[in-house]
């Protein structure tokens, strides 16, 4: 069964996993006045922040899932409201009047190559939410949109980080090649505290590897307090019909 | 000397053979209750619409040139209101108020590399503008925004032409791969009657080349007829202080 439509159901899960070889998005709806600042705050952020489509205010359908609904085929959004995250809901049909939408790439989409390619994907390995952290690098700000780059972290083994790098680069479109290999205190994160996600596990003789990541938006939102806001849970994401191969550059 | 400061002097020349080896940009300037529109075509149409920077309003020195003046530092532009083109001028200082800059990819970047790899640039070779077209195939509007896809030519020997496509394709910011080779007539263009620029020679055993154009904002002003525009005179871009190389995938 198509996974969207368990969602609209009801279904909360991660997402990592599900339907292997489609490519996810990251989601935020911002009120039409903060849109062009959220396009820009993209623009200037590209790695953190791939914009793969935008549905303008009224428009729910995304033209990468023929049939969807994007208020309700998540498994899980988070609300807020002034920069707070209140309320976490499996349906925002009732809240989303005069939002724009962006979809944004997921470093999911690599993952499959990763795997093809022999480096292990550990979270998936455990069945947990990738590890995400909110980094002191700041974002390129754009008006009132400011905050700081949020990383996905994934264990390499040593003698496999360069071909990670390689085949995660060819994917320029969901993040693209890794941010910074190894030493998470230059990065100002603290591997076992992860701000969002589930704690990782790492082997001897692997280096953490960091992306840039979709949550980065709700880092922005955070930091700026836009009166309005929804967004994905993180690791819950909207899944699409578009083969990740079409973002192999 | 820099030509940015011989142009905001008033020299009027097309910028195709300046600066060697460094980017130039398209450049277009709209009202801020037309920027999200127009950043969102450009998101929807990225192959003649690569965004290298926005300036918001009240901005106008570019991060890619240090002390530049993007009111002032191009050989020409082009005054549009309504959607006609009703002025061409070399300083729009007084008229900069309020509008939001975007300064675009352009193919000139990977023309040094393409000559480099011994592949003629006719237009260059006889001191001639590029010709440019506006095709029959229209981009993905947004909002109010919508138009048709201009494209600029260069013949290439036909033995050269995988090369041509390999080499402009590692410059995916700057319009990268062709998007036609051969046939004018499908494209609904006539070969020696271009839109914008100076009428081509092709000669035997090439054939017409044809990438995205940075042009294409202007055709989508002229059929979107926003209340007033600038944009740079075709032909006659903004020299940046970036390598070309920066763009290189």
């Amino acid at each position: 069964m198509n996974p969207r439509l368990q969602y609209r159901e009801g279904l909360r899960e991660p997402t990592s996993a599900v339907a292997p070889g489609m490519t996810q998005a990251n989601l935020v709806a911002v009120p039409a006045d903060w849109a062009f600042e959220m396009l820009l705050f993209a623009q200037r952020n590209p790695k953190p922040c791939p914009v793969l489509e935008v549905l303008e205010a009224g428009q729910f359908e995304s033209r990468m899932a023929p049939g969807s609904d994007v208020r309700t085929d998540l498994p899980a959004y988070h609300l807020w409201r002034d920069g707070v995250m209140v309320e976490e809901m499996t349906d925002g049909s009732d809240l989303w009047d005069g939002l724009v939408t962006f979809l944004i790439g997921c470093s999911f989409t690599f993952e499959n190559p990763l795997a093809a390619a022999g480096i292990p994907i550990r979270h998936q390995e455990l069945g947990r939410n990738v590890p995400m952290y909110r980094t002191n690098r700041a974002c390129v700000p754009a008006g009132r949109l400011h905050g700081d780059l949020v990383v996905s972290m994934r264990p390499v083994p040593a003698d496999r980080v360069a071909d990670a790098v390689t085949i995660s680069g060819r994917y320029p479109a969901v993040h693209g090649a890794p941010v910074h290999v190894g030493d998470p205190s230059s990065l100002g994160v603290s591997l076992d505290v992860p701000d969002y996600g589930d704690p990782p596990v790492v082997k001897d003789g692997e280096l953490p590897v960091f992306w840039a990541c979709g949550v980065t938006p709700q880092a922005a939102l955070l930091a700026s307090k836009p009166p309005f806001a929804i967004t994905h849970a993180p690791g819950h994401m909207f899944v699409t019909d578009v083969p990740d191969l079409e973002y192999m550059s």
